[in-house]
């Protein structure tokens, strides 16, 4: 009986087959990225959110390598958690390969992780596997897509792309190896779907830097520039445009330093001859002659920009005489903060430059016209959207069937839904495996469930009172108390009264379990926190968590 | 000497000028609106936001009449608060006075505040004032701006507004009267900045018409839209586009059944012939002869759609043979939580139309364009920008100096900021008064403070750990416990070794007591709180707030 490959999205919160898809054939599995997501507005103290590999750890002696389409955080963020579970080479190309020894090393898991660096059109052989890396444009550089192919046939799967023409750097997304292989034949097709619902292409990289440099020039502020660290061509381009208008620059955040030695000792980062300085020196030059880089495009409190803004940034304070620009785009979630960044910027009298004012952003991600591209060059005979939430999967189903893609052969899977494809690109999704996400919280990986969030949840709306109590065990007297202590509730010091009224009905509670002869802690507890929780409600219309403690000695 | 008109914006949270404006003239106040805002992320368990009237409750006799521009909530919502302290006359146009009704009547207030109705063209004297209200169009109907006289000149607050040519009922916003009052001669200008950041015009409400019938026009499936219960026009197009279909209209969510009621009692909605249904009755028609009408567009937990969206809803269950139109736009904030409740209505089969896809939704402010017009229209001799956040202030004030307004005439203000004008047009900001904003969390008003929100932060982070003890007064000897009881920090069942450590912790703080002799419970309760915070810190790099408890017998 042929055996079929099996596609599975592992990993991911609201968007599907992005931080992690294995492929399994037979004793086979590879396992393309293996990124984070970040927590939900729900998921409280959360710090990351990684994918569950109980799968591939029940078969670990199967997994047998793992590629990495491109340096982003939801590509390559976990690796440092799940690569304590697997000892086989993780190819990566060599920029993503020195962004992930940051994260390595930062993990203590530097010696732990055998990174093997491939150049797009390198083709690897990993067991059954054949893993072929196509060069795709995107807001990071050295992004790849891979052609995997087994026995069971030829898929794609593009990782996150767009279709740049006039790239920084480089050359635009290989359409011409898509277009081989479609005329090869594909069987399945995985694409990234985060800009479906946008209509034409995304715009090219070089607009940025026009924008830039009109921006730049004959400009006479300090120029401050927030964008991703990871955009190694904007940050090209910043430094493009402040050497012609004969600025020196500097640059702040940790990331953003550390991107910058790696991508510019890497050689995809060109600065010209006494371009960079420290900054701690800008002060020696006049504000025209300065450009700075900065982290902190998304509001993230204690980034760089929004210390300067707050004015808790050591070297640099906003003023009259700043052009602070933000060439970046709002992360969904993120817009408040943002625009908290950007408000307090203009009060200390910044000029700001934001995406709704000037095109100082473009998008990473192909919209529609270049979907459709992808979707004519390759002809996949299968096709399965990723890389969005469920809504884009939709549209990018339907958007195939436009493009001649047989609505039979059209599959959106979900997180550790199976999708096997049998030799001649017969597919059907079939089944799932034990998959979900892990919460990461501080170094506890998967110990904040659901109880624990609910409870955070709770005490977050109105807050805790905690209820002790000292009792005889002998004939149910009070020894001590009650004493209580509240944290969130209300203010203590300004709120005597409700405090005497929460002693006044324990001593009400412990009354009446002295008369009725209750004399187990358990059934004393429930009683003061009924009759408390009732009190509160009844006072304040509030339902804090009542935490009653009764000792009986 | 000539006294001073003060303009003060009090309320508001992000946004300047907007939920409530108060106008001093010697001994008189008048206060234009009265609104909440919503709380941010960071205000845990807060529910609304209204104005800090302390300035105006220290001047209660001056305050001789409220004003209200239209019966949004930002605009009302604080009203039933404020007015605890207030009895003048609040005046308000018919739909605007039938909303303020149920909120009235759900805060027991209706019989203490006196309602006075007016049309757009009344003018109401008030002591020192003279109040003229404006036709505007907004997305609710019957709003209004205020020209306001006094002897220190005209001002005119235009309110929330855009210039629709095409409304739905009524007149295009009273641009003549604009006109008329510029060239008689306005001294000051207070304009909706909202939508500064958006090119040319808003378009016609008229416009989602056209879209809603073509959505409607040979559908077979049911029909579900979504919308603002407020927006009476839209609710108004969905009655016309189920009609002209031959489809029976229901309506499900309590705001939306609430203003209904008020609306079609007014006549500001008229409902063909029997049309609406009750919601109980849909199974009794085919699906493409039912349209609902139902509140949650903002994917609001608890709401009618949600409840659907999530298998909550008593009478709708959506599948496949459901068509859902979210005819809104997403309030900065909510994008997670709608895009939450459309991935779940695609997961349930139903086809999704909304604002990204399809013109299913319209501003209700005025764009650049149209700021413009009523820059160019109104002529003013100072001009105040409001109803905005300070980007939004900044690039309007910028507007109106492009569009001839001096420059050294322009003031962006900010709540509790005290802008005088002078007989004659001459302004100046001078001082401040006591303003901000009281939190509402339940019945409480102004209770919860920095304290108990950076405390439910705090909680909500990482939990809290209680510790109990009950020591021997004679001795320092341990008398009960320690109790450990947890709560958002780790699952307890799962962690008793975690919790074990905190116990022998304790022990040995309780020890180090002992031995130092200390017998204070203070000393005591912070020698356990910082071993205990060291050792989880250590132990799990998470800071959960510690709350020890001594008693001491």
């Amino acid at each position: 009986m042929t055996k079929p490959l099996k596609i599975i999205p592992l990993g991911g919160l609201n968007e599907i087959g992005k931080n992690m898809t294995a492929y399994e054939y037979g004793g086979d599995i590879i396992v393309v990225d293996a990124g984070v997501a970040f927590p939900d507005d729900e998921m409280f103290g959360v710090d990351l959110v990684i994918p569950d590999t109980a799968y591939l750890v029940k078969n670990k002696s199967k997994v047998k390598a793992f590629f990495i389409t491109h340096g982003h955080e939801d590509h390559i963020g976990a690796l440092p958690y799940v690569m304590r579970d697997f000892d086989c080479p993780v190819y990566c190309t060599r920029l993503t390969a020195g962004i992930l020894e940051i994260r390595l090393i930062e993990h203590k898991m530097l010696d732990k992780v055998k990174l093997v660096r491939i150049d797009a059109g390198d083709t690897v052989d990993a067991s059954a596997f054949t893993v072929e890396a196509i060069h795709v444009n995107h807001s990071i550089a050295d992004s790849v897509a891979f052609a995997i192919r087994c026995p069971a046939g030829l898929v794609v799967q593009t990782g996150d792309y767009k279709i740049d023409p006039t790239p920084i750097q480089g050359e635009i997304t290989d359409l011409t190896r898509f277009g081989e292989l479609g005329r090869e034949g594909i069987d399945l097709l995985l694409a990234d779907s985060t800009n479906v619902e946008r209509e034409g292409f995304a715009m090219s990289e070089r607009m940025v830097g026009k924008t830039l440099e009109e921006l730049f020039s004959g400009c006479d502020k300090r120029i401050i520039v927030s964008t991703f660290a990871s955009n190694i061509h904007r940050i090209q381009q910043i430094i493009n445009a402040a050497w012609k208008n004969g600025r020196k620059v500097a640059v702040t955040g940790r990331s953003m330093e550390n991107i910058l030695n790696v991508a510019s000792g890497l050689g995809y980062i060109s600065i010209p001859y006494d371009t960079m300085i420290d900054l701690s020196k800008i002060k020696q030059y006049p504000d025209h002659k300065i450009c700075v880089i900065s982290t902190g495009s998304q509001g993230e409190p204690m980034s760089a920009l929004y210390r300067m803004a707050f004015s808790g940034h050591r070297q640099i304070t906003i003023s009259e005489s700043d052009l602070v620009i933000l060439s970046s785009s709002a992360i969904p979630g993120n817009e408040k903060s943002i625009y908290r960044l950007i408000n307090e910027l203009f009060r200390k009298g910044a000029e700001v430059i934001y995406e709704k004012l000037d095109a100082v952003h473009v998008s990473g991600h192909a919209c529609k016209e270049e979907l459709k591209m992808m979707l004519a060059l390759t002809k996949p005979k299968n096709f399965m959207p990723v890389h969005g939430e469920f809504r884009h999967l939709k549209a990018h189903a339907e958007l195939a069937c436009e493009c001649g893609v047989d609505p039979g052969h059209v599959f959106i899977s979900d997180i550790g839904r199976v999708l096997e494809m049998y030799p001649g690109g017969n597919c059907k999704l079939n089944g799932t495996v034990p998959s979900g996400k892990l919460l990461v919280d501080g170094f506890g990986v998967g110990d904040v469930g659901s109880v624990v969030l609910r409870d955070r949840k709770l005490l977050s709306q109105d807050g805790l009172i905690t209820v002790v109590v000292t009792i005889n065990g002998m004939d149910g007297s009070l020894l001590a108390g009650p004493d209580i202590v509240s944290r969130g509730f209300v203010y203590m010091k300004e709120s005597e009264e409700i405090m005497d009224e929460i002693k006044e009905t324990v001593f009400e509670s412990l009354g009446d379990c002295q008369r009725q002869h209750v004399s187990d802690a358990a059934t004393i507890r429930s009683t003061i926190s009924d009759d408390v929780k009732e009190l509160l409600y009844h006072k304040t219309k509030r339902s804090p968590i009542v935490l009653p403690v009764v000792q009986i000695i």
